[in-house]
């Protein structure tokens, strides 16, 4: 039976028909790899995400952790899945040899993790905000901090979280306000609460790895007095040994609409549940510099936000082949201008809105497939290119990138779920069924991460506008390589190139349109429309690409994709159109209205 | 304390300042009413929404309805909230007083129903359902079947449902197999399964009015083979009394994503369980003539869809007041360009991306409000014109804009609940707050009484193309004419009538473009993106009507009409430009994707 998660065949497709993911086998950190390293790494994924993560994701919605106070319970096939996740070694797939990592590229790590996103996100979140924290610490922290809370991580043995948040600081982090007061022996003493803090507790490893974003007194206000912590559940001896109870207590949970499997905490630092050492206080450890904390965060949540996008579009592939069975097999109705009642029904894949339902899913899924595995493949090129100026490159453009791909896939990978719940009728609707699970955790990821209308002012305010403009310069210039080579093809690659041309030169235009009023309240008040149109275009660009791939080759597979690129173009694209107008009319409704008004 | 479940102040302003219903009242079916009986019954709705429906809402999603194989269980709340809606008459409120009704305008009563519909859906629906259920029977029903079940339902004693679906039938009622015998006596026995059916169940009441399709053997295929029945699940004697079980037997309850109050049943017909006067079958009474029971159907299903859109407004309205309360009160970060991190944060509704949200959801919910009270309006028209021209007129436009009326609410007070819960981030994805229910609950609204592809085909195929578009064209003609009035204004309202002038002219020559194909496949290949774009066209027309009845008035209230107006024009109505140019090109992309290519 093919799977419903994800398509191999389109991830083989994606990864060595367009990518190219095997030429990266040539470059010194990749050298051990090969494409059957890839393909071994792919299938195991796809098989213990398969055998041990789906089955229990409806439970693990319908029976979802709870707290009694003192411990929280959750179901037992999550603690399984996990000792079996933890076997595979797929948490340190991308990390360096030295760390017990398999060095794999970052493409094809994420293309593993996709299958467990698809399985099921509540359990699959533990391993990857683990990934997440050992990474920041890998880039950031101390060999001692390395050896002490990273290496128990790639072997499953400790579990990682990231504090931001706040009851009176979530898209402000400026607003953070616990505290670390410095000892004389070089730790710190936390004292304060987090909220919103996914993994925060469960019993599910040996230790929970916090890292904490704190104030130490004395220190600026606002970002730049902030200072990263790592702060164990569980002290942790030189030897490794685990040692007293750390003051880091669980205040209550969150009961989310979705994602339900993972426990969503408000954690209380420093309140005096525990003593450890005697002293009042969380006992921290300092990540590197006092006050960077915030830019060494960065680093966790650049890789958080392709995550994101990654589990939007995992949900929305698996709720497109859910769909895509359903519509193939459930008989209703007859063709248009049927008259004979007495006619056989024919399966609901016949009938026109069924298949542009079934197309808008396949472009969304696929397109932001595209997108998430071309954010990896350029953290690849920043981490292996032959040049410095390579290196730059991909990361301006991976930086550019990176609202767009956290983005574009949270809406519209949520708008496929809708779509899939829709193809099912009241079947998807009712909880018998799958999809109306993937739509209520799909939900999380526009808020989660940096809301939707954080990364519109991050892409326009930011990344727009960064080394004057560098970056937008960089991903306009490489869309354009695309144009000349559809063009260079003809027919309909060429008419769709002239579209994303001119999209491209819009996005140009409008950019500076919007700048040029010297008014940044202006220039912002529409930056989610700004997102939304350039997110677009992107996707339409990596939807040229798919079809550029695709050119030659026959197989129904390929015809699929040449469908899917026109639909993208004649259905999609033109949604852009009206953004773009709205954003050169520099529209100030919403500024204007007065607050009584509403 | 404002009412966070509908604005009376926008009620009155629909109602009074743009509807005129006031003048319904030298009417002599509304003879003895007077904006007093209005007034009274909207506050009545208000009050006891507030008091008796809102306070159980979240314990009716959270401890949804249960069925342990003989009794249907739920919690307490929701018979006593239903009890005090009987005693209050509202139920009655838009009927005849000869059957124990108000006799309100109908537009009055769907405002009062809104009330209901916003403060608890689930609880909501039974008597809803059994309004519709007893206007056919007022309809179409003979006079003892009127005594026998109409009156004991509008005494709040017995409720009703619609028995149309199955698990082979849902959008294809041509496939209905549900059985009705004719015996001696002039009864049926019914013998079948129906799927969906709201309200199938419960102790709620002392009997359950079933309104069944079923085919009479020997009759014609598909829909014109269709009859309608009244079963009750109790017997009910010549003098009212109850008598023995009728066989309708509930075989499982549907669990759902959202609208969980409401109990969703399939029931088994004739299966046995029960042998009413010793025989098999359920006992059903026809009503009208045999074959006929579509067309009877239809009375409560255009009366259904019209309410669908009511309760997908009333849900998209609630939704934006507890996000604009939310807005208003929670603070968080500060104004662009804002360095100081040690001033004290600014409330949310400060933010340009939060007031956009807060524009769109108003202009979703008030423009559906618009929408829906206008149908009711029509309604009133209809039932009260002095001439038979008249009423001809607004019988027609009324089904024109029927599965508008369904469907726009749906699709966009929808999205309201999503920008609701984004407005309140982590917080609104919690079940803590009400939001995320509010949106599982709208969920259903696109699905059911017809889908939205359902009604795409109905609009495009059917209601604009009867009597050779004459519905089409009345609705066209009769935006023209508000079009004309705002250019008389000028100003802004000139500006919006020639932008909606466009879009009319659009429609008519969009429309017979897709006919003048003579191929009906093509021409309904995107039908759904026809429906969206009429509609989107036709709630503009109704932000016109808002603006000009605030013209002239210069409250803060009024001030908030004229922004949303320009918001819909600005950030709404151009979104159908890529429809219209989608349609026009007579697009076959979703047509001509190979099955296997998916």
């Amino acid at each position: 039976m093919t799977s419903l998660l994800l398509s191999r065949r389109d991830l083989d497709f994606l990864l060595y028909e367009w990518l190219d993911v095997q030429s990266l086998t040539a470059r010194p950190r990749y050298a051990d790899h090969s494409r059957e390293t890839f393909d071994a790494a792919l299938e195991l994924s796809e098989q213990v995400a398969e055998r041990h993560f789906a089955p229990h994701n409806k439970r693990n919605d319908a029976e979802e952790p709870s707290f009694d106070g003192e411990r929280v319970h959750m179901i037992p096939e999550v603690k399984q899945a996990l000792a079996v996740f933890a076997s595979t070694g797929l948490l340190g797939s991308a990390m360096d040899h030295e760390v017990g990592g398999a060095q794999l590229p970052a493409v094809v790590a994420n293309a593993c993790f996709a299958w467990f996103q698809a399985a099921n996100p509540g359990t699959a979140a533990y391993p990857f905000l683990t990934a997440g924290n050992a990474n920041l610490l890998l880039a950031h922290g101390s060999p001692e901090q390395i050896d002490t809370y990273v290496r128990p991580m790639v072997d499953g043995r400790f579990f990682g979280t990231m504090c931001l948040s706040e009851p009176q600081a979530g898209s402000s982090l400026a607003d953070i306000r616990t505290r670390a007061e410095p000892r004389a022996d070089g730790t710190y003493r936390l004292f304060g609460n987090k909220m919103w803090i996914s993994g925060g507790e469960h019993e599910l490893s040996e230790n929970i790895v916090h890292l904490v974003l704190a104030r130490i007194p004395g220190g600026p206000p606002g970002v730049k007095g902030l200072s990263l912590f790592v702060v164990p559940k569980v002290l942790v001896g030189a030897d490794g040994a685990l040692g007293e109870r750390n003051d880091v207590v669980l205040a209550g949970l969150n009961h989310k609409m979705g994602f339900r499997g993972t426990t969503n905490t408000l954690l209380n630092f420093g309140e005096g549940v525990h003593r450890p050492g005697g002293e009042p206080g969380a006992v921290g450890h300092l990540v590197g510099e006092e006050h960077r904390g915030l830019a060494y965060m960065f680093h966790m949540m650049n890789e958080a936000r392709i995550g994101v996008g990654l589990g939007a579009t995992a949900l929305g592939y698996t709720g497109y082949l859910h769909a895509l069975e359903y519509a193939r097999t459930r008989p209703q109705g007859r063709p248009v201008g049927a008259k004979d009642a007495a006619s056989p029904q024919v399966p609901i894949i016949a009938h026109a809105d069924v298949r542009r339902m079934l197309l808008a899913q396949k472009v969304y899924a696929e397109g932001a497939l595209a997108l998430v595995l071309y954010c990896g493949r350029l953290l690849d090129e920043e981490r292996t290119a032959a040049t410095p100026e390579d290196r730059a490159r991909a990361h301006l453009l991976l930086d550019v990138l990176t609202p767009i791909a956290k983005s574009w896939p949270s809406q519209w990978c949520l708008e496929a779920n809708s779509l899939a719940i829709q193809v099912h009728g009241g079947y998807g609707y009712t909880r018998e069924y799958n999809v109306e699970q993937f739509y209520r955790d799909n939900r999380l990821n526009p808020i989660h991460e940096g809301t939707h209308g954080i990364h519109g002012l991050d892409l326009l305010g930011r990344k727009a506008v960064m080394d004057g403009g560098a970056g937008l310069r960089l991903l306009v210039e490489t869309a354009s390589a695309t144009v000349d080579r559809a063009k260079a093809v003809g027919g309909d690659a060429a008419e769709y190139a002239a579209r994303l041309d001119a999209n491209l030169q819009r996005i140009v235009t409008v950019t500076g349109r919007l700048w040029a009023t010297g008014d940044p309240e202006t220039a912002l008040a529409n930056a989610t429309a700004y997102l939304e149109a350039v997110g677009h275009t992107v996707v339409a660009w990596l939807w040229l690409e798919q079809l550029l791939a695709a050119e030659g080759s026959t197989s129904a597979f390929h015809d699929g994709k040449r469908h899917a690129c026109r639909f993208f173009y004649r259905h999609e694209l033109p949604r852009t159109e009206a953004q773009f107008q709205l954003l050169e009319s520099l529209d100030r409704t919403a500024l204007e209205m007065p607050d009584d008004a509403f």
